[in-house]
């Protein structure tokens, strides 16, 4: 019997011991330093776990694993030089430490890497799980542009909101989990419910992101707080807000995310003004709480017995406060 | 019989059939862009030469040729944006033509269509072929930063230059080769010979491009001629210069590489007069033919009776002026 914190460990142990040549030393520095400790590694304890409950090898799902975290902090990476981001999980972001060209070089080589995990994986089983992280990859991609599109426009709708986070977040949870499922051999029929749990989790962790980048502590997220609304980008808050309020509020709200000249703490605080006075952060709650309702009916549908262990990821994430 | 043109044209047709979502637009209209006719076609043109002479079925290797086309694309998207150059193929080179972010996110969203293609090899096959696509492709990222590393250098050496452009450059004409002989199930001592075949065939034509480069004509190559001088990178030509130069033309040189002042047409013009007195064209070519000699006698090697069309191939690029 895995516990939750072994998987957890499992991983942990091993991404800290995944090697990198020392030549070039900035192609592979910036590669180390991001893997670090200091993530979450949730979406490759996901894998884990399900593999677990569906009775498959630990050890021949770590790679697997271990792509999916690599892959996840190639994101990272590329994105914090695209939204201009300085600071992740409490460290200089790689382009600010090294340069922009080191950021985009290195994290080359992390996607390059991630399929070099992957293909540790059991031969039978490559095709497909190549297939399923090719979709989950290119459709990340995907999301963070149409997240870059939406930053010049004013009238993006929940439902465009929701079909990003969808790519860009939420379907690598979905992916993590039915790769776990591919590697145990779960039945076929349960693969789409796996990706749909993943899935719905990856939208709770989202909304829940744009939560804390505004209403989070920076000593806990360990990045700048409000950096979203630094950079106008169309998160729940911001869009539910354009929704919620009257004619006056949503003129006041984008005058104020358009405005060049305010001083940051300046702009932050009306932003979270006009979010107080809409009742934004009590309707994000509650649009969290329902995708975790959600993915926790669609582990009724699974043919295991007791997925006790996936029930406790929604708990933690029900909690989260970083 | 499948001729060299009509493989090149199955190849190109491959290439132009290629479809990509039209949204989000400003993820794929730059992959589309960037994978327009005008490359020469080469490295997946290796793959299907040699699938065809080992009786290999083209069809099936058309995915993996793809792949390496794609994956190449993407690093000179990536490079563009590194090295600061604006022309490539006679056109603005994406983050010109749109923005660095947008060339970022397409050459990501590249990398994984490249991986999408090879996904679809025949599937016994597809461990070997992730496994040599993963560790060229890691190579070439390495390549790339040792590139970027020389330019700030002025003590490198001809054979840190040579094991550069062999990462950079040559491994992707290697493993296009031993590809080749994987999807047609050449025996296994045939494809180290394919693959230094290949790698040998990469140096020439890197050494090429650094000729070029400097004394091509930039309506043939497409893009701005001396740009390698511009960005003082360290081509076979500079690194030879420095080497057989005396103490005061040596320095002449130095200097007029750091000169940030000195307008780029003079520049290119002190640089390519120091070149001619000590003979670097010649010396050049000489190194060159050198390696293609290498190519020929390795083709000696291969199990099969006739290599001609890899022969045609040395042939072409002996006469290369683009």
């Amino acid at each position: 019997m895995h516990s939750r914190e072994e998987l957890s460990s499992r991983i942990e142990k091993y991404i800290a011991e995944l090697s990198f040549p020392e030549n070039p030393l900035h192609l592979y520095a910036p590669i180390s330093y991001t893997l670090e400790e200091g993530g979450k590694r949730l979406r490759p304890l996901l894998t884990l776990i399900v593999c677990y409950l569906y009775g498959g090898d630990i050890q021949k799902a770590l790679p697997c694993a271990g792509a999916i975290e690599v892959f996840h902090n190639f994101t990272l990476l590329h994105d914090d030089i695209m939204d201009n981001a300085d600071i992740r999980r409490g460290k200089s972001a790689v382009h600010k430490k090294w340069d922009a060209n080191t950021a985009i070089l290195s994290g080359d080589a992390m996607v390059i890497y991630s399929y070099h995990l992957l293909q540790k994986s059991p031969a039978h089983l490559l095709p497909q799980l190549l297939a399923d992280f090719n979709t989950m990859a290119l459709e990340v991609c995907e999301g963070q542009q149409y997240d870059m599109d939406f930053e010049s426009r004013d009238d993006v709708t929940l439902e465009e909101y929701e079909s990003m986070i969808k790519l860009k977040t939420a379907v690598i949870f979905g992916a993590a989990a039915k790769m776990g499922g591919i590697l145990a051999g779960a039945p076929e029929g349960d693969l789409k419910f796996l990706y749909d749990f993943g899935t719905e989790l990856g939208l709770a962790f989202q909304i829940q992101d744009d939560y804390l980048d505004t209403y989070g502590t920076s000593e806990l997220l360990g990045k700048q707080v409000g950096g979203d609304i630094e950079e106008s980008k169309k998160t729940f808050l911001a869009i539910t807000a354009l929704n919620e309020a009257g004619a006056a509020t949503r003129r006041a709200l984008v005058s104020t995310f358009a405005d060049r000249k305010l001083p940051l703490a300046h702009k932050i605080g009306r932003v979270k003004t006009i979010y107080d006075s809409l009742d934004i952060p009590r309707i994000t709650r509650k649009v969290v709480a329902k995708h975790l309702d959600c993915a926790s009916e669609l582990l009724d549908h699974l043919s295991i017995e007791d997925p006790a262990p996936l029930r406790q990821v929604i708990r933690a994430l029900e909690d989260r406060n970083k």
